[in-house]
């Protein structure tokens, strides 16, 4: 049985539902110090968005060389349920290794830790940056650990992670960019009434309905040469108010918003503020991650020629999707995602094809070899 | 004690939350019976409308003389929390009888058979239209209560409903009209998806809330010489949708609109589903009532005299407030409502003035008298 395939095994029997802690970190240590690397680990945060465990591996090469960082996460979402075997228990049945965080992202950190192994000590600086709270709150993962980067002076030139960007067959998209997610809670206030006596109350729904109008209308921006338009959508409208005859005293509703470069959710925020004041309401935006972009160039094509060279195939370089923790890590260095495919995350039966541990070992491989070179 | 005041302590006594049934219905029939009244008592409709029990009453008069009927309901509403007696305990203190119903309207009912009983049998027929279920959804109570009246014959010449109409004091207000009434449910339907990929979903929503914006523009009218101009309201707004990272599949409203006699419920249910189809969604309209009005004239002057002979005010005619069961008995004749002062109705500690109970068996006597010699 190759590494890859065996470290993986051991991360998917430390049972890690976020927030991660001990075990899966005790494997980590276990597995990255025989290689030399230093390890650095802490418990941030308390309730409810802690206490969360992080990890930071370094091995220095000798002064001068470049330095490059892995990143990815331990932690897990749920099992849930429908799973023909147990989710903690890794199992292989023809071709495939089944088990929670097979490729989100177990799979992929056990193949970068398989990829340095032989990687010559005096090549240059490798690091792991290692949160158990990407899935969840992530208030006290990623950037405690940039905290902890940046105190002790070890910022890397490049970065990496190990998230689940393949869609179709491994290797067919990199992630060189994530949008910017805002949700912004919307309300208006009245006077609650009869429905018979109309002049008595004052219906907060219509100022509502007009602001919902006006957002929606909103045109962001036409999207640019590698993000697609930022998009509004209504995702709740509520009142609550059962009572055919009352006119009510209150009417909520919450947007989200997706957006490129072009905007930041501190913008958008006040933006809706203005619309919502404009129609005697409320706004109040909870900025879930800024957008990142790191533009097509050499480090995109770092990694796509090594993709290329292992499954003969030339990456997407696609913005497209959810947040990650890139959106953080952007603040210390060009960041860019690459990794197994993603059809069975977060779902029951999530699996791993074995070819594709041993074919994103040798991608990450050949991605330090030329990132250290550089 | 009076005759009014010792019929409404026991129909008080009579606990008949809404549907009524029985007991309340053998007092009425122990009252009317000795007056003369031929008594039809039936049961009609099933569950969850019913059963609910009615009563016809009538006393014929002459050939070729008038009929006047009196219309109402013994049922009332539960009596609720904060009581400082027992709700179903008549019981006087000071100026004031106390008990569910004393004003909505057993007090009305009782002052009704006190007028009739020194009203002579060759003055002309009289009848009363009493149901069990006005407080309810009142499908089986005053609409069974016409189809008996129909079938037998006995359509009166005028109605007096004795509902609650009085505001500040005994006297100063009628109804000769009420609007009518429609909540119509609305809702759009899409495809559900995450927020990340909004072209693999279809938002429900915008489509809700333009044609939210549309309705909430309409100007129905602008009133009539007796009506206030027709209201709509928003009175629910509805997704449903905990998750922020999700676009519905499903956005839900709903609309009251109170409308005066220049519409009926079935067009402007109609409107507003050729609304609802322009943007994509369903409109289903429940129509509660249909408005009605007895314009001023010789009724109401009827019933203005006898007012002002009594208390010295001329009641303003109105047509405000909810539905009653006028809204079925104008099929029959015209059809006004004048009762007692509604301050305490529905509420704890409902009670009637012991003058007014006095005041209105004097004003509905003169009622009787002019409308039998009309
Ligand atoms: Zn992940
Ligand atoms: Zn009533």
């Amino acid at each position: 049985m190759s590494a890859a395939v065996e470290f993986t095994e051991r991360l998917i029997a430390c049972e890690s539902v976020t927030p991660a802690r001990g075990a899966v970190f005790d494997c980590m240590q276990d597995m990255l110090e025989p290689l030399g690397f230093e390890i650095h680990r802490f418990i941030a945060g308390e309730v409810p968005d802690g206490p969360v465990e992080n990890l930071l591996a370094i091995r220095r090469g000798p002064k001068g060389t470049r330095h490059f960082a892995f990143a990815g996460h331990v932690d897990v979402v749920p099992p849930g349920q429908g799973w023909s075997g147990e989710a903690f228990t890794p199992e292989i049945r023809g071709e495939l290794l089944y088990g929670r965080g097979a490729v989100d992202m177990k799979g992929a950190i056990a193949a970068m830790v398989a990829a340095v192994a032989d990687i010559p000590a005096d090549a240059g600086t490798l690091s792991f940056i290692i949160t158990g709270d990407e899935e969840g709150p992530a208030i006290y993962g990623t950037r405690a650990l940039i905290d902890l980067i940046r105190q002790r002076g070890d910022v890397p030139d490049l970065c990496l992670v190990g998230e689940p960007t393949s869609v179709n067959r491994l290797g067919d998209m990199m992630k060189i960019g994530r949008r910017g997610s805002v949700n912004i809670f919307l309300e208006t206030t009245g006077v609650q009434g009869h429905v018979a006596y109309p002049h008595l109350a004052d219906n907060p729904a219509p100022r509502l309905v007009a602001m919902l109008a006006e957002l929606d209308a909103l045109k962001l921006d036409e999207g640019t040469d590698w993000f697609q338009p930022s998009n509004l959508e209504i995702t709740e409208m509520e009142i609550g108010n059962p009572a055919h005859n009352v006119i009510p005293g209150k009417a909520k509703a919450r947007i989200s918003i997706r957006f490129n470069d072009l905007h930041s959710g501190a913008e958008l925020g006040e933006r809706v503020m203005e619309i919502a004041r404009k129609h005697g309401g409320t706004a109040n935006p909870v900025i879930s991650g800024e957008p990142f972009l790191t533009p097509p160039g050499e480090f995109s094509e770092m990694i796509a020629r090594a993709v290329e060279a292992e499954t003969g195939i030339v990456p997407e370089a696609s913005t497209s999707g959810g947040t990650s923790d890139a959106r953080f890590l952007k603040d210390l260095c060009p960041v860019i995602e690459f990794g197994l495919v993603n059809a069975t995350m977060h779902k029951c039966d999530e699996a791993v094809a074995l070819p594709d541990l041993e074919a994103l070992t040798r991608i990450y491989r050949r991605v330090v070899q030329a990132a250290l070179s550089s």
